[in-house]
C-alpha cells in the first residue's frame, strides 16, 4: 500500500526533554519525507509496557488505514528480545517483544506478525542502547513508504511472541471485580470493565459501582449529571466504565490510583441517582 | 476557501500524558490527510475555560488565512451546551460554547457564528464524554478541507453565545487598575493593560508601575535595559503590560500570580531609570 | 537548496504551557506552508544555553539535508546580541549569537556564518521580547524554502561569534576526568567522554569508571548486561559514556547532576564484570 501521506504514530517513554524523540523524528523524515508524524504519548513512566500498551489499544482504531504505530517502551533494549513489525487489520505497528501489543493480538480480524531482522533497513550504525533510533524508526519509515512487511524479516507466529497479563475481571459471589487501569490527566479513573461485560452482569438489574463496601457511586450518563464537585460513574469515551468527579479529580478524592480494585453490585433500580 | 496544506491548531486542557491529543489528530488526519497539525498548548489548567480563551486571543493572529483553530476546555461536555463554529476575519474557531471565543467576539471585523448539529459530518458513534474527539474534531478536518460552514449547522446571533467576563481596567482616583491575567513559563508576569490603554492614560507624563504602593517598578524596553535579576516592567510581545525580572521569574520574586492587580500612576519623568 | 518538504527543528526554552511555540509556528507556516515543523524539546531549563546547545549538537545529525535547525534560548534579547544564520554542511542554524552553535563550529567540515540583518524579511512589527517569533521564524522560513543565505545578512568570521566554554576532559595523573553535561529522562548520567578519547587513554588495558575512589562501576555493552536494579557504564546512543541503572536511575541512585566529576582509571581486565 503507497500512501502520499503516510501517517506514523509515536508511543514512548521517552519524556520531553532530551532530544531523544526528534532523533527518532529525523530518522524518520529522512527516510519518508512525506510522513505525518503524530505523538501519542511521550510521558509513558519510564520501562512501563502496560501503560504503553492500554494507550496504544486505546488511541490506534482512531488513526487512519495505512498508519504506522511505533511503541517504544524498550527496557530491554540490546538484550536478546526481538522486534516486531505487526500487520494488523489495515494498520501496522513497530516494537520489542516484550507484551507491549498483547491487547492489539486480541481485537485484530487479520494478523501477521514479522520478526525485524533485516539490518540492510536499518541505520548505518546500530548501537546497543536506541533501536527506537536506530532499526525501528528507519523501518517504520520504509512501512509507511509502502514496502512490503515480509520485507523486513520472517514471519512468525502469534503464540511464539510475548504476551502481557492484564487484570482480569473476576466474579466475586454476587458481585463483578475489576481494576483501575488508568488515571487521566482530569484524574479520572478508568477500569478494565466494559458497558458490554456490566451490562452481560446486570441482566435487567441496576449497577452499583462500589469502591469499598461504604463508597456506592451512581452510574450517569455524562459528567453533568451530577453536581459540580460530585462523584459519579459513567461509560468513558471507550465505553469502559470510569470513575469521576463532576470538573474535579476522582483519583485526589478518593486517594486511588492504578491497581485499586472496582466492584459492581446489583440492585433494584432505587437507590442512587442518574442510571444512564 | 480550498487549501492544499490546511492548518489546524489545537489548544486543550488534556494534558501530554494520555491518549486524548492523539486520537483527536488520528480523527482529523483520517478526514484531512493533508492537515498540518499545530499545537498551541495541551497543558491549559483542567477546565479553566479563560485561561484558554487569553492564549487562543493571543496566538491566533499569527497563523495563515484558512486555519482552523480547535479549542477543546469542555467541562459541559454532554450536556445541553452547543458547539460552535465560526468564520472570524480568514479564520476559523470550533469549541464549546462556554465563553472560550469572547475575544475573538470583541475583535473580528467580520463575523459568522453557526451551531453545529449536522450530526452527519460526526463520528459514527459520539458518546457523552469526549465531543472533541467525536464531533468537534471531524467538523474541524472537513471546514480545512473546504465545506461551507453554513453546512455544519443554523447561523446564530453572537448575542445568543455565552460570553465570560473579563478583568476589567479601572480608573481609580489618579491611578490605572488592571490585573494579571497570565503567568508565562519564565514567570512573567502578563496584565491585561495594553500599551495603548497605557498610554492615553499617562498623555504626556511618565508612567510608574505599582504592584503594592511601596513596589515601583520602572518600565523599560528590553529584558537587558535593567541588570541581570531585576525586576522591571516593559509591553510584551503583544502590546501588554508585562512584569518581569531579568533572566529571572517575577512571579517568584513578588510572589503573585494570576488575578493580582497591577496599578499605573504617573508621575513626573525622573524616578526609576529606563522609560522605554 | 529547493525543497518540496522541508524540515524545520524548534529548541527552545519556552515551555509548553504558553502559547509562544505555536505563534513561532504560525509564522513559520505562513511563509513556508509546507514545511515539516519537528520539536526537538522546548523543556530546555530557562535561559540555559548550554543544555541547549548540548542536546541540539546530538540532535541535528539525524535530520536530513536542508534542514533548518531554529534554536531560541536567547536571554539577550532586545539587546544588541547578534542573531546567525549558520550553513554547517547540509544544514542550517537560526539563533542568538550567544555561544548555542559552539559545537557546530567545532564539528562542521564546511562552514559559512552570517549575522541576520536583512529586516523585509522580518515580520512587520518586530518588539523587544520575542525575536525568536518576529526576526528567526520568518527567516527560518525563507531559508527553508529556499533563499540563499547570504540574502539575510553579512557573513562574519566564525571567530568574531561568541563562544561557550565546555567542560573539559582532563589528564589527572594515571586518571581521564570528564563530567556530566546532561541527565535524561530515564535517569542516566551522560558525561562528556567520547568512547574515541576513553580508548585512547585505554590502550591495552581495562577502564574503570569512577564517581569516587570507593565507587567503581563495570563498563558494559547494553543495559541487560546487569541485574535489574545494579549500576553500570557505557557507551550512550552518540558512543560517549554513560552511567546508567538497569531499569532504574543513576542520578537518584548516586544522588548526583550536571557537572558531577566522572572519572577513569585503568586495571588489568580483572575487576567487574562486563567489559563491552
Amino acid at each position: 500500500m503507497v500512501n502520499s501521506n503516510p501517517v506514523i504514530t509515536l508511543i514512548t517513554d521517552f519524556g520531553l526533554k532530551d532530544e531523544y524523540v526528534g532523533a527518532v523524528k529525523g530518522v524518520i523524515l529522512t527516510t519518508a519525507p512525506n510522513a505525518r508524524i503524530v505523538d501519542i504519548t511521550h510521558l509513558i513512566p519510564p520501562q512501563n509496557v502496560q501503560a504503553a500498551s492500554h494507550l496504544l489499544a486505546r488511541a490506534s482504531g482512531y488513526f487512519p488505514p495505512g498508519t504506522v504505530h511505533l511503541a517504544i517502551v524498550d527496557p530491554g533494549v540490546g538484550t536478546s528480545r526481538s522486534i516486531l513489525a505487526i500487520a494488523a487489520d489495515s494498520q501496522y505497528f513497530i516494537g520489542p517483544d516484550n507484551g507491549i501489543f498483547t491487547p492489539i493480538y486480541g481485537s485484530a480480524a487479520s494478523l501477521a506478525v514479522h520478526r525485524v531482522t533485516a539490518a540492510d533497513l536499518f541505520l548505518a550504525t546500530v548501537g546497543a542502547t536506541f533501536h527506537g533510533r536506530d532499526i525501528m524508526a528507519p523501518v517504520a519509515a520504509r512501512l509507511a513508504s509502502g514496502l512490503a512487511i515480509d520485507k523486513v524479516g520472517p514471519r512468525i507466529a502469534v503464540q511464539d511472541c510475548v504476551h502481557s497479563p492484564h487484570g482480569a475481571i473476576t466474579r466475586r459471589g454476587n458481585m463483578l471485580q475489576g481494576e483501575i487501569v488508568h488515571v487521566d490527566n482530569f484524574g479520572n479513573l478508568c477500569s478494565n470493565i466494559s458497558r458490554r461485560e456490566a451490562e452481560n452482569f446486570a441482566g435487567s438489574m441496576t449497577i452499583a459501582v462500589r469502591i469499598t463496601d461504604n463508597i456506592v457511586i451512581p452510574l450517569c450518563h455524562s459528567y453533568g449529571d451530577r453536581a459540580r464537585g460530585d462523584l459519579l460513574a459513567l461509560y468513558d469515551s471507550h465505553d469502559y466504565l470510569e470513575i469521576a468527579v463532576n470538573q474535579g479529580s476522582a483519583a485526589r478524592r478518593l486517594n486511588l490510583t492504578v491497581g485499586a480494585r472496582i466492584l459492581l453490585s446489583l440492585c433494584l433500580p432505587v437507590t442512587p441517582a442518574c442510571q444512564s
